[in-house]
């Protein structure tokens, strides 16, 4: 006996005739004897469509009560779900992540599981019935709903394989699997078989959206297989695993985008120990995640320090810094909206030399700008002006050959 | 410090328009030093809409799932407002039925309220916040999503005036209070200025939609008063208040109808003691909701019983009528959705006769036929043919003369 976690997402729902056609896919696992739990994301659009409707009313929604409406979103869907299933004559049953015992931190939009309580799953597993519990919501100890930000249901799904010790956490999408880059992008992006917990982690962090970093770190931590594949067809996806010795072999294994940032810059910040400290500090402490830092000197004991923060962020981190930069008596605040991330990735890079030196050439003969770089062991990413994203990628995708690639 | 329940229907929060005029009310008592406590029911056609998408899924859907589908409707209403309030200033918090702790039964989609833990609400209001509550929404003790049938938004709102001992409970609609019939069906029905609680109980389960009986039962068991009011001007509406010396003197108060029953008989039925018990028992414990009964010997030692049942309950009340032909050896059963029952009340009835003759009369004089006849000590009702439903209302509300009443 198996157990089999299925995730489906917005698309797979959007519709009754979806959500019926996504009960065969359940069926079909649970005929084959496998205890299966079924996690799915709010219908279609529904979750902008009520987002539209608080922001008919005010600019600053009370995130509390944003997580209160939004999280009805997958309520409707496990519900219908749950129908569909008993109706093909299954028993099945939902349940929201409140109920089912999904605990999370108090941080609404963005909460972080801290516990899952297996025990109502297991007993309407061992009571035979398909169990539909919601993705992207949880509650606190006091009972208030929480949303887990963008990508919950994925994390949803992959933390209940890891709590239920899954055999796999099948992630259904509207893609084949994991590619070498983004193939609306580029036409001869490749779909890879198999991919690290390490290199989708920086695939998905560099924005490729396929998969949220949140759930791969979890995958990671408890060593989950994740199967990442299309649930408009039975092809085989791509298998999220574990780093294996011949992974290394592939210097590069993917190149990824994100226009979801923008750049935030404190100029003339006086050259004194513990000041990035403090302002990054700050904007911890509002809850803004900061993706790239750089610092450099701009002119005698004066530092110009510059940071990247998701689009979402923006506004927070803009009055964040501002406040930053009038207590710090710096300078002044620049920021640009119209940024752009590249990044390539690959854990074959640790062994070989000359990726960044490739990148950088790829980018310069096609006479695009580099603002920013980061690098860590298994990733470089460069920031661009966000017009030349499309000629980045392709470009890069043809200078590592990734199309041809084994 | 006074305590007001306000509840506003669906149409009142149709849209985030109406929504943001609902905030005017709420503020204008918050402004008057009340603590206020505000219930809502889902957004216009929001559980309609719900209950499609399940329908196109099954005929038969789970109640259990239906009450999580459903409930998702309220939720959304309340984060909306909640949200509304916060944007004009003034502290709010929203609450689902099972967060605020609305206990009840396990009767999947007709639960009734065992419960209400009034603390969270309590402490809410002690904190300054407007505390907004999600209507017609509960849980059992195992946490399961229960919702309480029609008019379950009232019931919520009575429910709460009365464990908050509130000192009133405004019921906005989208009427200006209670009528002696029908507005729409008689031009110079009358609006009442207050109405006993026996009598506005007698109108609703007759058929007036304006407040639903169960929750004017419990006003009626912990004295809560009740203003039914609109919710588009500040006109006094009715107040529906514990029965008062004077009230007697006016002998009919209204003319109710309700075209939402249909009546099921069975017909040559064996003539023993217990037989009725059999047929109602069974009806009982497939919870459906029985209004009248009538039986009559149809010849020699075999009976014709027929009941009425709200429509929703036909199909199911059918088989168990079928069911129960089929043990007793009855001869056959017959069914006519197409009646409607048109009722007088008054508690002066008590203390004049003749009010059934003046029914009947009204009725003969334009030929209209009755099929069953029903009395309390307050009420008469008599079933018709479903066409004649507006011209009966009419006749009834000509011959007591409501609308000259005083």
């Amino acid at each position: 006996m198996g157990i089999v976690v299925q995730k489906f997402g917005g698309s797979s729902v959007a519709d009754a005739e979806r959500i019926i056609s996504v009960t065969r896919r359940v069926i079909a696992e649970k005929d084959k004897g496998n205890w299966v739990v079924v996690v799915v994301s709010a219908m279609g659009k529904t979750t902008d469509n009520l987002l539209a409707l608080a922001s008919q009313i005010t600019d600053r929604p009370d995130p509390r009560e944003i997580d209160m409406l939004i999280s009805t979103g997958e309520q409707i869907s496990i519900s219908l779900l749950a129908i569909a299933i008993q109706s093909m004559g299954y028993p099945a049953i939902s349940f929201t992540g409140p109920q089912i015992g999904i605990l999370t931190d108090q941080i609404h939009r963005k909460a972080k599981i801290v516990h899952i309580n297996d025990e109502k799953i297991k007993q309407a597993l061992e009571e035979g019935k398909v169990v539909i519990v919601a993705g992207f919501q949880g509650c606190t100890l006091e009972n208030e709903i929480t949303t887990l930000g963008r990508g919950g249901s994925d994390t949803t799904a992959v933390a209940l394989a890891a709590v239920l010790g899954a055999d796999v956490c099948d992630i259904y999408t509207d893609v084949d699997g994991v590619y070498t880059t983004d193939p609306r992008i580029v036409k001869n992006a490749r779909k890879l078989d198999r991919i690290s917990y390490d290199e989708m982690l920086e695939l998905a962090s560099q924005g490729a959206k396929v998969l949220y970093s949140r759930a791969v770190e979890f995958a990671k931590k408890y060593n989950v297989p994740v199967h990442v594949r299309s649930s408009f067809n039975d092809n085989p996806g791509t298998m999220v695993v574990k780093e294996e010795k011949d992974m290394e072999d592939i210097v590069v294994s993917g190149v990824a985008y994100n226009r979801d940032e923008a750049k935030i810059s404190i100029l003339g910040v006086p050259d004194r120990p513990g000041i990035a400290a403090e302002i990054f500090g700050s904007l911890g402490d509002a809850n803004i995640v900061v993706d790239m830092i750089i610092q450099n000197v701009a002119e005698k004991e004066l530092n110009d320090i510059s940071f990247t923060v998701g689009k979402d962020d923006f506004n927070e981190a803009l009055n964040v810094a501002k406040q930053e930069c009038k207590r710090l008596k710096a300078r002044d605040v620049v920021y640009d909206t119209e940024i752009a991330k590249v990044s390539v990735v690959g854990v074959g890079m640790k062994s070989h030399c000359s990726v960044a030196a490739k990148m950088f050439r790829a980018l310069a003969k096609n006479n695009i700008n580099i603002e920013m770089i980061s690098t860590s062991e298994i990733k470089i990413s460069c920031i661009i002006n966000g017009k030349d994203v499309d000629k980045a990628v392709q470009a890069i995708h043809d200078e590592f050959e990734l199309e041809g690639a084994k």
